[in-house]
């Protein structure tokens, strides 16, 4: 590790970088780098293998010590940077976000990276619109630990900040890919993994469904539900009974509530 | 009903009252009013039967007619206001809110109102802080048609508008209370209703409970869980097993996982 610089300037190149890497898809995606922000948040990223290139410390909050400590056994040539209070108030959030930035390298989230085990429990996720949405669901998947995150046809790039921060850095450790929903159900396809997808119609109570034996929860946008060829192509169709007023749910809430019964069907395979 | 006036000003004394409604829960416990926004929101507090005072409607976004025939039924002293784009502006929340805010009064919501059938689903959240969570647990709350949400040492009053918002207008349908901690647990003793506590120690898993025979489910807020009243009287402590890097879920998340075993067992209590 070299030693710790120091940047109090809003004006400095790297600043500015990090500024354009927090609110600019397209420099992420020219740069394959993103920012990302809080305590919690770098150390689920150095558990879910990313390359940290520069920490950030502003060290009235977070000693430049404890970025070290955190940063051990990490590669030799993560760039540690002191900023001023003025530089962190500029990129921070919030001012309690825990005093630490960091520059570092998105992931391969291609369909083939993802490494599956026999009969997993997946959640696919198409054209989810909202970052906190992505976030939460990442959250559930976490809790859940589900073998795989699909995101068919992605809106924007997965590493904007308010997906970062509503999945609390889960977005680190969860194992995820993004691909278009036919890739996705080719793969699904190929892999003999069995789809049961989330519709309003047409469907069977999502406790009727016998989700053991590997197979992948789709949900669609809460506006519009999942697209055609997903009910088209699903082994069977589930629905939550709405027996209120309204006619749907917040799809990380929908999603929560199947991947849950999966789980506990999985968990007592003989009810 | 009466005449329909205008007002394009917003230095209007109505337009300042719906002003202060809006961002003043201090304005809404004095005067006992709050400040809807939107055409399902209008309905379901209808639906809901609340009081509707005025109707302030932006004809090109929503015809004065169409607000005349959703008030149809309604008490002839509801008064209509067609305002102007600027002061629609300063209004809405967002320009596309279909064109329709309403003053209405506020209900009671004492324990002692609550209607209960035999055997209750009922879910209580202590303390809980942000608004759209709130708002998210009653949309569940309806999608589940539970018989009672309860707010344990609420945080603020029930209509902020972004609860509002964020409850898809199920705030106006659920049948909803709040009171103390000590109040509330009396009340469910007093009604022998068992209390499950969600907690992270200490506890069960969720799904070997049997919620059967009428319940309470109780939720914590997401920093600090329940108070341990809570977990000392409760009939039983159930966890949701945190499988993954994260000790917690948003607690509108682990409500419905909740809250849908419990509906799952009482649809088919032979399991």
């Amino acid at each position: 590790m070299q030693s710790v610089k120091k940047i109090s300037s809003l004006q400095n190149p790297l600043i500015r970088k990090v500024i354009q890497l927090k609110h600019k898809n397209r420099e992420r995606d020219k740069t394959g780098l993103f920012v990302l922000e809080g305590q919690r948040e770098l150390s689920m990223a150095i558990l879910g293998g990313y390359r940290i290139d520069t920490v950030l410390v502003y060290p009235e909050l977070f000693p430049v010590l404890e970025a070290i400590q955190m940063l051990v056994g990490q590669s030799a040539n993560i760039e540690i940077i002191e900023i001023s209070k003025e530089v962190y108030q500029k990129l921070a959030y919030r001012e309690k976000t825990e005093g630490v930035l960091a520059i570092a390298k998105t992931k391969d989230h291609s369909l083939d990276s993802l490494v599956l085990p026999k009969d997993p429990l997946i959640l696919v996720a198409e054209a989810v619109e909202k970052p906190g949405n992505l976030g939460a669901l990442l959250r559930t998947a976490d809790a859940a630990r589900l073998d795989a995150v699909i995101i068919a046809d992605p809106k924007g790039d997965l590493y904007n900040p308010n997906t970062i921060r509503s999945s609390v850095g889960c977005l680190f450790t969860v194992p995820m890919a993004a691909a278009s929903t036919s890739e996705v159900l080719a793969f699904l396809e190929q892999h003999r993994i069995r789809v049961f997808a989330a519709t309003l119609t047409g469907a069977i109570p999502y406790t009727e469904a016998n989700y053991t034996g590997g197979c992948a929860i789709a949900v669609g946008t809460e506006s519009t539900g999942l697209s055609e060829e997903w009910a088209n192509r699903a082994h069977a169709r589930v629905v939550i009974p709405m027996e209120g007023q309204i006619d749907s749910m917040n799809v990380s809430v929908s999603a929560a509530i199947l991947i849950f019964e999966a789980k506990r069907q999985l968990s007592s395979p003989a009810l």
